[in-house]
């Protein structure tokens, strides 16, 4: 039987951890703002969208959404992004991806402000993960999966973490991320041969690939960690992770389960970001007021 | 005994690959242009110089050289690279590192248009290696060792690498590139435990830690190919390399030597980088022409 790392304890860690520094930051006239930015309504988008806005309520951190139709033009998205860069309310902006067909979606990333890229969509951003230097934050999902092991104790010094999936969002910055906090990388993807063999190496191994259930048995034994990023649907219609969690989990150390593991936190991470932002914008002068 | 991967060929075939390049640019009016920027006049800095200057000459690449005082202001140098932005006949730009104590030189790197930063100095070109969309360009180690892997013919795609080191110079962004070539990538550093078990997982090993014949036997064994980037003294003051090349030759498959291996390599990339950015500064009217 693994231990099973559930997000709600980090979330409601992150939430007092939070609170505090709103309540210093109002003390100082700031309120941190969140802006975000929606094209369509597509019905995922809607579903996280009402939970970052309840989380950020919760907090006190002001959240707005703007929308604009599925047939927008680019030329009105990046007027969008133009005012959020440059509205001083706004510390932070979380924007929809994918963009419909018409976006040249590479250029509205990169023309959001590093400094008020929470969910680390652009090329400053990008820099920032690979440098380990700002202005600019990691995707909010690879940022959860160094809270959640921080926040459980578990290692990452000297110690082997595998990661699957090299996106831009999960697999590439995180791998980064533990390289810097001096982990041992291996990172794989659909062209590795013998993955199973690999991903037994991992102390850690993070699972990002959107592959419903598709690790099991062959790829585990006791003494791991898994950190599964996936949130897939399975054939009866059910939230599911990338790992065979009832497979797995009788076999590994500690494991998230999907959902109540990694998802929860994600929102989490942006709400910190936001915070991190607002007291980037706090002056020195202001701080000693 | 090893297959002695040298660098002479490689670099031989890149010259004849870029005088037709560079004559194909001519006709249309472009003669490449290399800015050197160096502060003081370190040995190495002048050595690697007079390697650039000669080997530009030989091509038909325009490169000059600009210097600094080794006392000189971050205003001085800053203006220097305003300069070498803004002057359409400098195509691409090396500056020697790191610099004298007194600069902000990350500063000065990201001041650098990404578009002439042939040698990935900055955030620019970081991003460009991260997300593999330019402007920007590779550090040209990095980028030397994935040509000599392509020079020999030796496959990437689903192979293990192992690289150690996680610089910015050449572990991180050699990983990163490997990775998009479709490689299974572990890099390792000084943090790394039982190094040697790791390093004999990799179908090819990047050597890249600055420590003189620091890898041998235990690390290696028959069917891997070793590049070495290092460039170290021995205590005999001759010229070596992070691997113990003695100890190792006879039992991997293949091997870089030090010196004669990656080293001039580098050196060639910084040329064909500097030809990419002179290409990239042909506008599409001009190439009808």
């Amino acid at each position: 039987m693994a231990k099973l790392l559930l997000g709600k304890p980090v979330i409601d860690s992150l939430r007092e951890e939070l609170k505090g520094r709103i309540a210093a930051l109002e003390e100082r006239g700031v309120k941190p703002g969140l802006a975000i930015v929606r094209v369509g309504a597509r019905p995922d988008d809607l579903t996280y969208e009402r939970t970052a806005l309840k989380r950020a309520a919760g907090l006190g951190i002001r959240a707005r959404t703007i929308t604009l139709p599925e047939n927008a033009s680019q030329e009105e998205l990046m007027d969008v992004i133009a005012w959020v860069n440059s509205d001083p309310s706004i510390h932070g902006c979380l924007m929809f991806r994918p963009l419909p067909e018409q976006f040249d979606e590479e250029a509205v990333c990169d023309a959001l402000d590093p400094a008020k890229d929470v969910d680390g969509i652009g090329r400053g951003s990008m820099a920032a993960v690979f440098t380990g230097r700002g202005p600019g934050y990691a995707p909010c999902t690879a940022a959860a999966c160094i809270e959640m092991l921080d926040a459980y104790d578990i290692p990452i010094a000297g110690k082997r973490v595998v990661v699957v999936g090299r996106s831009l969002v999960v697999g590439k910055p995180v791998s980064v991320l533990l390289l810097d906090r001096h982990a041992t990388v291996t990172t794989c993807h659909s062209r590795t041969g013998d993955l199973p063999a690999i991903v037994r190496k991992g102390d850690v191994v993070i699972l990002a690939t959107g592959r419903a259930k598709a690790y099991g048995r062959d790829f585990f034994h006791p003494g791991q960690t898994v950190l599964d990023v996936g949130i897939n649907v399975d054939e009866a219609g059910n939230l599911c992770g990338d790992a065979d969690f009832d497979a797995i989990e009788p076999i590994v150390d500690a494991i998230t389960p999907v959902p109540r593991g990694i998802g929860g936190v994600t929102t989490s991470m942006l709400m910190k970001h936001v915070v991190e932002a607002a007291e980037g914008m706090v002056t020195p002068s202001c701080q000693t007021a």
